[in-house]
């Protein structure tokens, strides 16, 4: 039996949220990784890179993991009925129902996250609380069937515990060696529980600016489901 | 000034050597990143990802930092004389020269790499010493304006250490805490130096009848350059 994997692409994604888990789940023996998409154009990550989807939304086969990837464009797509209803269809009969980063605001915005733990972008817990979720810190937090990642890089150490449960621990380690995932970052500041107290300060004010000028953006945007 | 950032694409690279620095890079104020190949034409990785390049080779302003991706499909270019060439050009002013994983093997056949230390993949030591280079182990490896990374997720490590040469310290760990890179691998299986030797055996065993398979097939294969 082939696994069904799941990617969604939507415009201003954060493509390393996306391309992490994609590296590991293309390399899980029978798999079958989908981009998805409402149409088969290029989508344009908030960074510039230009992704091809594979797979149409309307056409896309049941599958065993759906994941949502996190990125600016998110905030565009919180009340999108053909997106918040084809995380509803595919939840119900999926294996595993996963985000990375503030994909897991699209899963809650889809009522999928109510009553569960989670995770999501260091910056953005408040706004999964919203959503029904129980905030859970961790780079990786499952329970029951949803298994949800911290911020972008997180997909990659995702994507592996995913990979151990659909297939087994041997297969995530091989793939971990094939990837040469044994990180040494140059630096110790990826979260702000360890990152210079002024950095992350400076980085909040940033991220506040720029989701203030999101949704002035997003309510002078014609509605394209209305 | 601008930080002119140029990252080579080729048929059946490996998306994450291109994608984890991409991420980075782009987020680094003032960056321009290219991504690089002979046509504007989508091209696909060893993975099936098809990711859109923004530059042709021949128009290709002179970069600050070139980097060269790894891959399987390296092996395909390693007496290109268009590739190789574009390479030395670019490495003659650029401040940095640099590759994640097997990217490194394409430096080595452009004769970048005589008599540098340099890092590449794991599993791809041999053939680098075949090109007069030292091989030495490490996620990031740094001989004068060579900066050489490990396999696949060795480049971020390696990015970030790029940016704070090209900007400064601050902005690196400002970009490590905005993709959350504080990793956490569910198995402690990244390098043979730690990975369960019978996987490690394993996969060696996996890749080089890869290896051989692929060189069959280039020797099969109509010469472009001829």
């Amino acid at each position: 039996m082939t696994h069904q994997i799941g990617l969604i692409l939507y415009p201003e994604l954060t493509q390393l949220d996306l391309t992490g888990p994609f590296e590991v789940f293309s390399r899980m023996p029978d798999s079958n990784v989908h981009l998805i998409w409402k149409t088969l154009d290029p989508v344009t990550s908030d960074t510039g890179l230009r992704l091809l989807p594979t797979t149409l939304m309307k056409e896309c086969p049941q599958l065993e993991v759906i994941c949502v990837p996190g990125g600016p464009g998110q905030i565009d797509f919180m009340d999108d009925q053909e997106f918040l209803g084809f995380l509803r269809k595919q939840a119900k009969k999926a294996k595993l129902v996963t985000s990375v980063c503030t994909g897991s605001l699209l899963l809650g915005a889809a009522g999928l996250l109510e009553g569960y733990k989670a995770s999501t972008y260091w910056a953005s817990t408040e706004f999964l609380v919203g959503y029904g979720a129980h905030y859970q810190k961790g780079r990786v937090v499952k329970d029951r069937n949803r298994i949800t990642g911290g911020g972008v890089t997180a997909g990659i150490d995702f994507a592996l515990t995913a990979v151990a449960e659909l297939a087994d621990e041997r297969t995530a380690k091989m793939i971990q060696l094939m990837i040469e995932y044994n990180p040494d970052p140059p630096f110790n500041s990826g979260h702000p529980d360890v990152a210079d107290p002024e950095i992350v300060a400076a980085l909040r004010a940033i991220m506040k600016e720029r989701i203030a000028a999101r949704k002035v953006q997003a309510r002078n945007r014609p509605r394209s489901d209305t």
